[in-house]
């Protein structure tokens, strides 16, 4: 029997309205699936009823499959003829450990293919109405992982002290003190504008914006349950901010601009 | 006659395959259609056919309609009742300037809201298979510009001597040469890998691979016509980069892991 072969896809972060229609016709022929927890339901139901779904993780902290675990389980999969979809949330190629997957599937000669997908910070700007770049201000975004294997940030990562560079911390609300406290040692500005946003790309996200000084205590009281991004930096004040869950779900016209900032206020 | 309302929408980068669902859903319901230059065709296709549709520019140096005209275009559109459909290459958060569109709604009393898109970078990377960021080995990626007002490029927006953060270059054909001069002045080394992807997205996306002290030489001699992406760092050693057009366009098994490397081989 030939061997199948692996799609590494990107489902975008949240709702099925973020997939592209390349992820979706991939999804259409799926003879396996093996999905994030952070992949919504929505999107699951997208494909085949025939389909073999099985969830791999990770989400947080909670006990998930383990990477070899996923590796060997696309293998035996493909091994046996299917088209293996392995649905990964947001972009594969931000913070997805996608190279491990594919490296794995060189050794073993499966053949593979990977489709690109919204990224969170991508869906959290278009949500709450802020921009990662801004033209003569914000002149470049980072994106950040706040989840290190031991825990720590390399300060080296960023132009840590200029606000005119947007960073985006992914995976973050665990580190936020930490965050907090190595960009204030490093010379940020305590009133440099942040957003947190809870859940990107769903419809029941959350946000909260605020300031540099502020972020651990705003993230601890929040207390989301959900994957939370932090946006550190100039262009973030222009966010759109209520605090309630965001109003402008795809599909529906954004509120009208006499009702921004009501309660956090777009602080320009 | 009430006003009508603007969608900011993300078209992705290239081919139909990478609109989300949400931006063809809202595609749909056009009435009149701003699209920048480089939207593809295939995409401009999926407007209804009564539709409005406006190229309002923007092409690397080449003339383009306004900022200011394609804002006051929109808010007359808008006023008419229409449904207008901004459309924007990539995602509009990243060098979109879609917060100066926004905001001149915002003082018209237009309402809107913005859909995300795959960003190039996100583009590039699934279709010649590197990872932006890698556990352990690029624990950040940096988007900029290599377009800047004054044509430089300014330092502090990155970490430019730690090769462990993984930068991409926007639109900076033009720029290479400026770009490999000031990061070998600060410190890169000049062996640090680097891939030049042009049309990221495209069925008929290039790149290649190198290293950092022959990028102007390789940008020069490749002459690349549409827009280009320059990614520096440890991560894009991973790109499985021939010198030929992209074979994994989406839909497509990729080429077998034995076909890999042919030309500028993978350098693993």
């Amino acid at each position: 029997m030939p061997n199948g072969f692996v799609s590494l896809v990107g489902a975008g972060p949240g709702d099925a309205d973020h997939l592209t229609l390349g992820a979706f016709k991939t999804l259409e022929s799926a003879q396996a699936l093996l999905y994030d927890a952070l992949v919504s339901e929505d999107i699951l139901a997208l494909a085949p009823d025939k389909c073999v779904k099985i969830c791999v993780g990770k989400r947080g902290d909670r006990l998930s499959v383990s990477q070899d675990k996923t590796n060997a389980l696309m293998v035996r999969l493909a091994r046996k003829g299917l088209h293996v979809v392995r649905l990964k949330g947001g972009d594969p190629s931000v913070f997805g450990r996608v190279e491990e997957e594919r490296d794995y599937l060189d050794q073993h000669a499966i053949d593979h293919k990977t489709l690109p997908g919204v990224t969170a910070a991508s869906a959290a700007a278009a949500q709450f109405a802020f921009p990662l770049t801004h033209r003569g201000e914000a002149r470049s975004v980072t994106f950040l992982t706040g989840r290190t294997k031991d825990g720590s940030i390399d300060l080296k990562d960023a132009a840590v002290s200029d606000p005119g560079v947007s960073l985006v911390f992914y995976m973050s609300s665990h580190n936020a003190a930490h965050i907090q406290a190595h960009l204030l040692a490093a010379g940020r500005d305590p009133h440099t504008p942040i957003v947190i946003v809870e859940n990107a790309g769903r419809a029941y996200a959350n946000a909260l914006k605020g300031r540099l000084y502020d972020l651990a205590t705003q993230v601890a009281e929040a207390a989301f349950e959900g994957p939370v991004l932090i946006g550190i930096g100039d262009a973030f004040r222009f966010a759109r901010v209520e605090i309630q869950t965001a109003l402008n779900s795809p599909g529906l016209p954004r509120h009208s601009a006499d009702t921004f900032g009501k309660a956090f206020g777009t602080m320009r």
